[in-house]
């Protein structure tokens, strides 16, 4: 470890252990503590997704399992507290409190991870870390935009996006997908680590964990009398995402790829978010099938594509599972959704892609003056005895 | 893939997107909202179990861990929708709506994944799907007549089966048996699919998430003020039968037997279904210590003699951990429930294993017809690269 | 088996079948109904924590893995209907009901395995179970003196301990290093089973488990309209935990341990318990920071140190992860929570030390006399066909 990051350490450290206020209460036994009450059963869920379901995902990644799974555990470890401390600056509008400041926390990680996801194998340690904060001012400040009414550019509430398919999915992917091509190297696509990553089943585990609290996410802030709806669009999304990435990997491939039934059975989540408190059942299913399907094409099809006419590496396929579903969900958001402003949902999906690749390029640069190596890393250059 | 699962993919994709009205929601504020969502939580637990705690105990299944896995994914992605669009017929009852539904799907999705318990590694995943159907359609009947008067049979509420005993555990473990019956050849015999699916530790762990959330499937429709008892009840029952099985594996193998305790721990949970919210503490761990040296029995005398009288082959030995357990639960409802009503009580049960044994041994028919293999399935038939 | 451990089980099954009476419910759709059930969540997340959690970091010692989850699995199924039984004979304070019971039972089931972990792979499965009903007798009287006046030593609520840094923590590490200091001879110093523990990326799975769930220990008997600001809390000292950890091994050892990451990661929601629900945000990430750094040092640093000089073989590091960090936050309260009763706070602390100390070190001479081996026991030695 050199000077430098143990100076970010320092300064780190410091900035975390000031400016953060306690948390206010309800009324004692008043039925709104009940319903905040509640609502941490889902901040739980959301979780048990960042840390159990993105470690199963990472826990068998070959020869770097366990820089991914302590690379998650820092990412999250950073990122929670990161995003409560920059939010109460005031710098991105106001600062929530209570369990909802825990879950829009939680949401920067989800982000950060998927984030992560796009350039898995080729960071050190404290270069997550320090992506992390990289990316959380980025993110903070396109939800603020889309989502808070930022700079006055969208009415707050009229942006479409429950879930986080834009907010979250699309953007993360995207803001990776910029880090991946700002820091690779010719020398990075001659190696596949997207071929090693994905050959256990460990990762179907991991993605069953996620698909599990998947409703939970989706739902998290969303009001006790649309929980019911909410989650059940949820769930009827990534079943008609799961049976489509079947029969789309069959079809696609002529046999079933692991891989693909690890990943795209999900993309109906990804996708559903924009809209899951806003549409009927049946319409649920429908774009989470269309999601799968499209994944699946993704994983199938344009991954191999890509690599070779773009040279970007995206390690864990990010794009296909959140990138194209995630814009896939804001897009029918326009269609669906009755009522919607369509010049403001097209203007967020716009900034979104805007900030999060420009961002993304950028804080690639940065990382790449930290240290870049062409070929990925193992555990064994920075864990003991291995 | 053959035209006519193509076919058949058609049409589920067809049906699957009509006729799902979305879901009607309280007032909003109401306690009684805020009772619903709370119930959404126990829903979430039970996908825990169906995903999850079922994942692990598929995960390392010998050379056939990743069709398991995907076999379990799909049948819960085919059953959930596919059990609120029949419901949604009027064929079977009134349509359920908000988290009742979910929980009653996830329960018929429960019940086939028992099933599939009896024929796991004998059917290609198209044909899991298949499987899923033909179950549902028996399963909803056996339920209707049982729960909700069907036909006039039973009075509603008079069959005493709050966490499903009888018509969860008994019917899929009974309608595995069928389908495994009439499956099965006399090559099949040879081979012993059962000896090496118990032999990782990775089913421990499964077992322990199915322990952790049984709570929560026995009082997932029951109202808040009766949670307190059910749940300590289940609670109870696990831990007799956890310790009894210990017990129960040390007499009568003079060594513990790791698949024993990965199964066995959980006859509690199956036979306290009929009475968890009926019974006191100390009933409900001795109904449970009763169903945990029982199914250690079951796995440790009764198994391996079936096998060979019977010619049946339950790969995963459901009929010892869901099928007799769960027949004891139903029955022992008429000895420790006070004011029960025998005669419905004992014609559900009877009702039941018709049903399940009639639909069972025709659903395997159907399904030798798509398709039979005397010896198991690999990955390496279906999977890529393996 | 011999003829005394079949004696002790069926005076267990008779102790077992008697004394527990159902507990009672609240009114019906009444808020407080509400609140229990809600409860009830947490409890299932701390059952998740000791089953789930442990089992992960269990799966794969060495040769010994299906041991460590029997033995967890019957250490939680003795403990949860041992501590109601126990309470019901009305020698410890009243007997609680409900889901609150359910919880006070978990905590002793919690403390029990952090004491396992000192003596991991040198008990017997049935000695696992004689020594819970060992440590039971123990813990509740400690609980009792220090949380419900027990002897009148301590006024009722004086003792600051919320979570359980001194009740939990320290308390089952203290009794499990009695326990292991006494059962230990000079041979067994010269095997290592600490070392081979570690290995294995499980260990980080599981203390992620562990991890997310643990705000749900915390705040399992906190009253709504304090969970909140409870759970942020544990969030905040595990986040200060996770990332002191990270710089801690770098540190102390150049390179990263993935011991150290799977253990001290954890140490901030250990030493927070005592103040979970008393301290601002800030507070909370710097207690857990400390206690990472404190408990990375002990791993790093103290861990071959003491066992050269005590010879104190400590398998899992218990010492290190509960004992120096639940004592620190037991302190700690003395410090940040303003108008505590520093001498009721002080004497609790003492009286933890003094009754784990020794009634663990005359545990462990009773467990001797039923049996020792200088060397550890492997699975086969107990399982059938390892």
């Amino acid at each position: 470890m050199n000077q430098g990051s143990m100076l970010s350490v320092a300064l780190l450290c410091l900035v975390l252990f000031t400016g953060l206020a306690p948390t206010p209460s309800l009324a004692v036994g008043s039925l709104d503590a009940v319903i905040e009450a509640q609502m941490y059963n889902r901040a739980i869920h959301i979780m048990a997704m960042l840390l159990i379901g993105f470690g199963f995902l990472m826990v068998f990644v070959r020869g770097y399992g366990l820089s991914a799974l302590t690379a998650t555990y820092m990412m999250v470890a950073v990122s929670l507290p990161g995003y409560l401390l920059i939010k109460s600056f005031g710098w991105f509008g106001h600062a929530p409190t209570g369990i909802e400041a825990m879950i829009l926390a939680e949401f920067s990680a989800a982000s950060l991870l998927i984030c992560a996801g796009a350039v898995l194998g080729r960071l050190k340690i404290w270069q997550y870390m320090l992506m992390a904060v990289l990316f959380l001012s980025a993110y903070m400040l396109n939800e603020w935009i889309l989502l808070e009414g930022g700079w006055g550019l969208i009415a707050t509430g009229a942006f479409v996006d429950t879930g986080g398919s834009i907010v979250i999915h699309a953007f993360g992917a995207l803001f990776g997908l910029g880090v991946a091509v700002s820091m690779t190297t010719r020398k990075d696509r001659d190696i596949s680590p997207a071929a090693e990553y994905t050959s256990d089943r460990f990762s179907l585990l991991g993605s069953m964990v996620l698909w599990v609290f998947w409703p939970s996410f989706c739902a998290a802030l969303v009001a006790p009398e649309m929980i019911p709806a909410t989650v059940m669009n949820v769930v009827a999304a990534l079943c008609g995402s799961t049976i489509l990435t079947y029969f789309g990997t069959l079809l696609l491939r002529r046999e079933i790829d692991a891989a693909d039934i690890a990943n795209a059975t999900l993309a109906g989540g990804v996708a559903i978010g924009s809209t899951c408190d806003k549409v009927s059942l049946p319409v649920a299913l429908a774009i989470g099938a269309v999601a799968g399907f499209v994944s699946t094409f993704g994983f199938a099809v344009l991954q191999g594509k890509m690599e070779k006419l773009h040279r970007i590496v995206d390690t864990c396929g990010v794009s296909n599972l959140h990138g194209i579903p995630g814009l896939l969900g804001g897009f029918a958001a326009l269609i669906v959704v009755s009522g919607i402003d369509k010049g403001a949902q097209l203007l967020g999906i716009g900034i979104t892609v805007a900030i999060a690749v420009v961002a993304g390029l950028a804080s690639g640069k940065l990382l790449s003056l930290t240290g870049h190596r062409s070929d990925s890393y193992e555990d064994s250059e920075e864990f003991a005895g291995e």
